[in-house]
């Protein structure tokens, strides 16, 4: 199929655009970077141009030609369905379940607890002040990287990267969730495996095109 | 394969279970439940047990022979990919994208702001009233539930089920999330798409004998 027009609708710092970001990078296939700004103008998504396209007002958007596609690990196997070499899934069905699961760990239950809409809400609704809220935000990163640390360690499938020696949709989670993590000051001295297996990533072309900071809409250093 | 030796480890109300207990009752799957409370005993998914199957300390955990698949939504996907009949994923790329991110707008942003263990997080750490915290319950279910909505309704796809004629993983997600709904008292008259399919669901068999009150470890009617 071809890889013609994909468009990305993509919010520099977002975590979820990030893994999407990454996987067109490891298919090798061009898109077109469409900013959303997160914050300015009282928050882009909920524009109604923006609405249309996702009613749940959040990035990552993915349109392939006229469709359009949301939920970035949904978005991730239709890419990897639809162009599937390099693989970004296991040839198995055993390992293929361990690689969603991996990811459902971080894109379920870790990073959903901390995005800007729930820590907005706790802002504006509770009033909890923002020390409160960090400490929220790390609680769940540690308590979900605790988790994936012992799910990879001393486990056979684990190889450079989350399974194997191939980047997977598993990896497309990790990395972003890490930076996330190192953003809201985690220490991440525990976590030996996810740390080895993420500069495996992040030495990766693929990879490093992804990252925050090298995106169109990303501020200047210093910048927000 | 065989379908011999499948254990679920499974809480009688929760969300994620039901799901795969959906999934196993419509590929005609039998299962032993292994009930694990997660109130009684300080919570039963606390204990090094349980915490040597699942690190996360969650539910569920499905053993098939001695592999311990974790994470609900990929218990799904590999039982139907090990026991492709009846399908639970549509046939083409772009329809199984759609049915995951229906899944996922339900697992990854309305079920785990609500579960347990994040309300106890509040009630403990931060003695957020119970009235408060069914307030917090309730405005993530609308949003989501609102999206979702959004997403079926006038949607070609849509059939008696959220994807045509037959339940797949999106349904094995909807029916329990609007169990949750009602028992924490969200109006469901605005979800007109939602409750058709859901009482398309509810009338089949395999989602009955799925019913939280069905199931082994359900407390007698007035018990908790």
């Amino acid at each position: 199929m071809s890889a013609g027009n994909i468009r990305l609708y993509s919010y520099w710092r977002s975590s979820a655009a990030y893994r999407v970001r990454i996987a067109l990078n490891l298919k090798g296939l061009p898109f077109e970077t469409m900013p959303v700004h997160l914050l300015q103008d009282g928050g882009q998504q909920h524009t109604p141009e923006f609405n249309d396209l996702n009613p749940q007002e959040l990035v990552p958007v993915l349109m392939h030609g006229n469709r359009i596609l949301r939920q970035s690990m949904s978005i991730i196997e239709y890419l990897d369905e639809t162009w599937p070499t390099p693989p970004l899934m296991p040839a198995t069905a055993r390992e293929r379940q361990r690689v969603r699961a991996i990811a459902q760990m971080i894109a379920c239950d870790i990073h959903p607890l901390n995005n800007l809409r729930v820590l907005q809400f706790m802002d504006k609704t509770w009033n909890v002040p923002q020390a409160e809220r960090d400490t929220w935000t790390r609680h769940w990163i540690k308590v979900g990287l605790d988790a994936v640390e012992d799910t990879l360690c001393d486990n056979p499938s684990t190889g450079d990267f989350c399974d194997g020696e191939q980047p997977t949709l598993a990896d497309c989670c990790l990395v972003p969730q890490v930076f996330n993590a190192e953003r809201f000051g985690v220490d991440m001295a525990p976590y030996r495996t996810i740390r080895r297996i993420v500069q495996n990533c992040l030495a990766m072309d693929e990879f490093k095109a992804a990252r925050p900071e090298n995106q169109p809409d990303a501020p200047a250093p210093g910048g927000n």
